[in-house]
């Protein structure tokens, strides 16, 4: 009998749900629109619409299965808790409201079990946490004890992994590397503060970074034809391939800031390997080798050496839905 | 029949021996003269002298005992290897000695094996790593899974654990806070990087801190009237209390650079605590209260509020010798 768990991705958009065997195989996907249920008062009805959807692609499956559990990867997620908290992207309040932002804590898990009170194991994690197991447990990470998973999206990413297990840390919210100070008073964040990470290495990142050097630099640039809005770090990945100099120099500095910051890294956890992958990272080489040079440069010299850093194991497939299963084939 | 352990705190002046129990309490303390072993082609003689001293506060013990373990804190020591790797400021070279640096390495664990070889279970890590194991089995850290140890001595040494566990990382060294980048292009450090947390917040860099504050400021101080060579953070701590402006300047500085990466530590790791001792540490409010502003200011909001600032647990006896014990303690 084969052993299969749900893996639930839910994005500001859309909510992808699949069912994973222990190989990583996903044998039916569905997907149920996030953004139908924008406001808070809709949030049940977004719950009974994925129950229904999990039911419906359990009776699809044509062989004898045992459900292993339910995994769900979300922003904002807690792992300890079993929540979505403040997500910015999901079920806010309606412009007449006045509720309490403080309040606005989903609990999903708890939701679900009341649909599939027959599943003992349900559990929850953030996006990159659930990406980071999907790596220990189908993709490059596999037989590692020690790594870290760094995911270059609409923002940055990270999950740690020490002595086999993931760093949740007291209330279940560790791991924000994204959120590291890159440049003292440097540019503003969604989060409030300033310089962090993500503000510069990040697919949109490094279109504020090109956007600066156009200001910075005098040399001729396609990207001056493109407006803010229009921008994307694919553009500039191509712009660099044909040897634009402002394109180019928006990824060594984009490299650089990766690079110290993949030195930290090294130095705090010595991990085994950093895993790096999301839309900016298929730049490839042009990103890659330029920020091992920097991070090995400001990485403790006894620690130089130690740490690989790797692609995602995981080309085939959605490396989300898969993260979110491997929760549950983890324990 | 009282169980107890060997806890071994290696120092590059001295090396202190003690029998400490489960409590933590410390039955007989020896100390053996690192200093007196200089030299590489020494070491076996001073392992020799260190079971020696180990076998004699054996016989001190007037009651019926069961010997744990040894465990044992020490510079550059790797808990994966049990080995003590290119230490600074043990069993050096002599001057005329061609000796390959990177095979400086002291197996001591299997070493002292030779000696006690019905003892099992001997550990070694580094010296901040046996701190922080010491807050978690006999300190403030008692019954936390999550929490971080900062120890600012002569430099800034720390320790992290996640899920109840040491994160050593893959080789063991991991966790070493006191290299991470805190000035871009900052202060030399004796690693061989620039602007190292440790060349700021630790007691010798707040000295540094205070004769580049004597050059920048024009306000009077009493530091004034010292040599570089002769001060030392007690006497800064001094002067801040008395007023001294410059002193006063010294401490804020240090206290925003430490706050500032405990916010680091908190984005990460989010841990219950995290405890700093350590000479520099003594200073007190002076230092801890503006550690916590800078702190919270500088951590990813949603995790502010989590993550507590304390002092030692451990106010009585060897902390360095009672960690060490507490290797062989926790397990």
């Amino acid at each position: 009998m084969k052993k299969i768990s749900f893996g639930i991705d839910i994005g500001g958009i859309n909510t992808a749900i699949g069912l994973v065997d222990q190989s990583g195989k996903i044998y039916c996907e569905r997907v149920v629109s996030t953004k139908k249920y924008p406001y808070v008062d809709l949030y049940s009805n977004y719950v009974e619409d994925v129950a229904q959807s999990m039911r419906e692609l359990l009776l699809q499956l044509d062989f004898e299965y045992e459900l292993l559990g339910i995994g769900i990867g979300a922003p904002n997620a807690s792992a300890v808790r079993g929540t979505i908290e403040q997500p910015a992207n999901l079920w806010k309040y309606r412009a007449d409201d006045s509720g309490d932002e403080a309040k606005r804590v989903f609990h999903l898990v708890e939701d679900l079990r009341g649909y599939f009170p027959e599943c003992e194991n349900i559990q929850i994690t953030n996006d990159a946490n659930a990406a980071t197991i999907g790596e220990m447990v189908f993709g490059a990470a596999r037989g590692m004890r020690d790594f870290a998973v760094v995911t270059l999206g609409t923002g940055l990413g990270s999950g740690f992994v020490a002595n086999g297990e993931m760093i949740y840390g007291t209330e279940g919210f560790a791991g924000e590397l994204g959120h590291i100070c890159a440049v003292a008073e440097g540019r503003d964040c969604g989060c409030g503060l300033k310089g962090c990470i993500e503000t510069y290495v990040s697919a949109t990142g490094i279109c504020r970074t090109a956007f600066e050097l156009m200001a910075t630099m005098r040399d001729k640039s396609l990207l001056r034809e493109i407006p803010f809005n229009k921008l994307d770090s694919l553009q500039i990945a191509q712009a660099a391939a044909a040897g634009d100099p402002i394109a180019k120099e928006a990824f060594r500095y984009t490299a650089e800031l990766l690079g110290k910051i993949l030195g930290t890294v090294v130095t705090l956890f010595t991990p085994e390997a950093i895993i790096v992958f999301g839309g900016l990272a298929k730049a490839g080489e042009i990103l890659f080798e330029p920020t091992k040079l920097y991070m090995e440069a400001s990485t403790l010299p006894s620690q130089r050496g130690k740490t690989k850093l790797l692609a995602s194991g995981i080309t085939d497939g959605n490396i989300a839905v898969m993260g979110a299963a491997a929760l549950i084939f983890k324990h």
